[in-house]
């Protein structure tokens, strides 16, 4: 009949998409898991005391071939596709995200500290590549086989060799950039040495491995094709624009950014153009041949050294990117790669050692020669050892090649995870500094009294000394007797609805918080005359003279914020209470 | 030689990848060209007082085939590729970015004001709906071949007829959402009751849709393989999906939000929450058959009830979102459309009429059902009309399977701008409600003396009543005794280092504002004693008494944030004095 031939005629027009639909429905699928395991197994990372971007690696590697394609494969080769559209729309995104992620890392340089860090970034830089490449090409020069090429290039072991010297001996600047950031060092000059260190080193990686393209171009149309001026055009390209951005680029910026938010709105105009600025260099910078995340990279030191790129755009730019663009960025390279058959336990070590021998060494006798301190140039070492990506991504075209094993492609990546992982913990030995806490960290359900029954000074200071004892199982008397014995000397109301009580306890080993809220207020003779609805308890360590005053800057700091009292104030469960502390850090 | 056979086998490794690298290069190029150009031309729509969403359809248009493709067809073709591997990049893109515009969408609904507009809603959108509708079908049924029926179809053509009764009745969500914002009309209950009217017309659209492709999937593997659960299984997904998301689903996330930000790093845990649960509800709705984008925004709807989802964090995803995801989206309409080629102007009338009358008297007419005044049914009807992308995302499918010519295409967009551009200013017209300016939109250089001369009270007026005269035209003396007949009854000093001497003038048309600043402060008698240093004349029409109240209100409110008051007072050019009052409005 006729209606239901229509009916099936449009049937047919609307269900020709239907491949397409299903495209799309595991494309927000993929984007959804890569995202949510990168983000959990992010935070057990930080949980650990390690860098996010390691458990946002480790994510990759559970869902991908290893563990996730495993156990489920045609699931796992409908949404994490090898080829075909959806993989194909995947990269894409993963491509803006890494170029988006170095715009981030790259407004985080401060260029005068990179300038007064030259010679040292620059022997840094030198020694660190050369010992590892050293080792490196040697290694495989001498037992080419055990160190994984694969049966294609056995008999003509040069590339390979090459391959291995700058494999090892490249740096990971978006790795490193993110660990310095997750330990609080990136404004330091030891932080700003080794970026600026890395930086060159990456340069120089880039360049060398863009000379051995353009070296051979005659021969080949496709290298030389991107712009037909050999590798001369490559170098002087590359030295043209890193010049051009961080000389008139910079001032234009300079002068373009204010006028871009006198005149558009605000702060969509700021974010649309450092957005722009940024991929348009991507751009210039893959074409030249040099990579597209180091045009971004540069765009972002070239804009971040303006004044007028405001606090605000900025922390929305950084919030978004490194929350969202970096995990996905991470998560992806550990998606494609099986680590069980890959795993060769004998070359894992091998390429490890390598790596971290020379990379280490190398660093750190470029540091010596700069005439560092031996703890320093050990952190600048480990540093500078974090090898992240590049190394991977290197790895990933010698892969697809067919110039490297499934086995040394494993070792490559284990060996990226090692040193991300070495990196953060032994730059804190060697420095000796505590990564940042705040309240929160030291606060769970039970650190938490929300109706306090006691009406007075003391009582309340008993109360909380009861709830300390049972934690850390000391004696409560002895507990409220210290901290009593302090508040008798002056009352400890600071304000704001806040009080905290507080006492050095011999025998204690770690600071802690205990805190108490009242609903009727109790009167701790606060300056302003407000009775203390907060009390926050501090115990601290008999032996240590810092850390009371650090918990106590560390608590005014997160109830400086009003929205942060308020919350907490009308906080109904423990979860809440916490959750509403964790705004105060930022404003 | 051996040592260049090596060279050109790593040559070859890598230069493999060379086409690979075109596509990063065009990539970044297409999504660079794509968000500038979208923002230049949304500020110049701001500028002419239009809502951007309009100016970035344009720039789609200016971007695509019609001109930029038409003038540069090989360099257009290269960036902007109809098929292959750019191509389905660009798209993935655009996909998530659509995706993230509606959870802004849905993040902004207030469910509680839906369901008080339901009934109101519910008539709006089911009269809104039916009129077009038929109208749109049978105009198609009686003249077939003019309104745009291709050959293919043109004897059999009840799926034409179909099509062109949804393609006209349906309205677009985001485009709406977007021009309610940017009207400041978003949280209003008119705004409110556009929404909800639009989103049961959207569900219903999407649903019928989806009946008609269900219906008949026991004739087609691929429209029914999707669940295979026929239409009955999609209707009652679509329900359940709905229903649970905003009775169970709003109170797990009420709860969950929380949790989440008292056990994650913030603000990345949340955020990085919030668009995995926004891409999971994309691909369930996209797998049921009724949209991605649908999921996203019941996603949306029911995150942003929670009061726990920080100000701070809505606020970094909408920033980012608004400026960089939506863009893109809407450039990328009518990027692949040869506008001039395709204009039939007797048709784009017919679409056009049709569209809006059916549109707006349908939808003004379910408003008067509901007793609504005529003034606000006719902004309903308006607002409602606001066609945007939906239409034309069934005009590509159609377009795609030979259903239409490519002059109903061109039709059918001109009519969703068209609709677009109307709505914002014929709503504003009908509720004569201004848009909020904001003091910036008040400067410009010649607005400004950044280094006064006079050094009291009566010398500064003088001086700021000369600079207004040379603006309007009136005369300076009587500009200066006005604003000092004022002065003398009361100092305006507000304190924080500001004074605002005003008057108003007759025959001034509109208010304006000039701002002086002087280095060293003059004595305005501020409340807190601090001399002004930064001087705002208002000036306004003798007519009307809102107008200086209005002035002020603006004036206290941008200065109210410490930040822009430093900044103000710093700025060494007028470019940067205004981009400093923009930050005031936000924070």
């Amino acid at each position: 009949c006729f209606l239901f031939r229509s009916f099936k005629l449009i049937l047919e027009l609307a269900s020709s998409s239907a491949a397409e639909q299903w495209n799309i429905v595991y494309l927000m699928l993929a984007v959804a898991l890569m995202l949510g395991m990168a983000r959990v197994l992010g935070e057990f990372a930080r949980f650990l005391k390690q860098p996010s971007v390691v458990g946002e690696i480790v994510a990759g590697i559970l869902l991908g071939q290893t563990i996730f394609g495993n156990m489920a494969p045609e699931f796992f080769n409908s949404i994490f596709p090898q080829e075909g559209n959806l993989n194909v729309g995947l990269e894409a995104i993963i491509k803006v995200s890494a170029a988006m992620l170095l715009l981030v890392a790259g407004l985080e340089v401060d260029l005068a500290t990179v300038f007064k860090q030259g010679k040292g970034a620059l022997t840094v830089a030198l020694v660190g590549m050369a010992i590892p490449f050293a080792l490196g090409a040697g290694a495989s020069s001498a037992w080419p086989e055990f160190m994984g090429v694969s049966d294609a290039y056995a008999s003509n072991t040069l590339p390979f060799i090459l391959f291995m010297g700058i494999a090892v001996s490249i740096t990971a600047l978006p790795v490193i950039a993110r660990i310095l950031s997750d330990l609080n060092f990136f404004k330091s000059d030891m932080g700003m040495l080794i970026m600026s260190a890395a930086m060159i080193n990456d340069i120089l990686g880039w360049i060398i491995f863009a000379i051995i393209l353009t070296m051979m171009g005659g021969d080949s149309s496709s290298a030389d094709g991107l712009h037909g001026m050999g590798w001369q055009g490559t170098i002087a390209m590359t030295f043209g624009f890193i010049i051009l951005m961080i000389t008139l680029g910079r001032y234009f910026f300079h002068k373009a950014l204010p006028f871009v938010q006198a005149h558009t709105s605000w702060p969509g105009g700021v974010l649309g153009f450092v957005i722009v600025v940024t991929l348009l260099c991507a751009a210039l910078t893959e074409w030249i041949g040099i990579h597209a995340i180091f045009g971004a990279f540069i765009a972002g030191v070239a804009m971040g050294d303006s004044t007028h790129l405001r606090h605000r755009t900025h922390e929305t730019i950084d919030e978004f990117i490194t929350n969202v663009f970096a995990p996905l960025f991470f998560v992806s390279i550990g998606l494609h790669v099986n680590f069980v058959d890959g795993f060769d336990y004998q070359l894992v070590l091998a390429v490890l050692a390598i790596a971290m021998i020379g990379k280490i060494g190398g660093s750190y006798w470029g540091a010596r020669l700069m005439k560092m301190k031996k703890r320093e140039s050990a952190a600048v070492g480990f540093g500078m050892s974090a090898q992240g990506a590049m190394g991977i991504i290197l790895g990933q075209v010698a892969l697809t090649e067919g110039l490297i094993t499934d086995q040394l492609y494993v070792a490559i990546i284990v060996m990226a995870l090692g040193s991300s992982i070495m990196a953060g913990p032994m730059m804190q030995k060697m420095l000796k500094r505590e990564i940042k806490r705040t309240l929160p960290d030291f606060l769970s359900d039970k650190h938490l009294i929300l109706n306090l029954e006691a009406k007075d000074v003391k009582g309340v200071i008993r109360e909380l000394a009861m709830r300390a004892s049972e934690i850390v199982g000391m004696d409560g008397e002895e507990i409220y007797k210290n901290v009593w014995r302090r508040e008798q000397l002056m009352r400890t109301g600071i304000g704001n609805g806040l009080a905290v009580p507080h006492a050095r306890l011999n025998g204690l080993t770690k600071s802690f918080v205990i805190v108490g809220r009242s609903e009727r207020g109790v009167d701790f003779d606060s300056p302003d005359g407000q009775r203390a609805r907060l009390i926050c308890m501090l115990l601290t360590p008999g032996d240590s003279q810092t850390a009371q005053l650090e918990l106590l800057d560390m608590v005014a700091r997160t109830f400086i914020n009003e929205d942060t009292r308020r919350r907490a104030f009308e906080a109904s469960t423990g979860v809440e209470f916490i959750a509403a502390l964790k705004i105060g850090h930022i404003a």
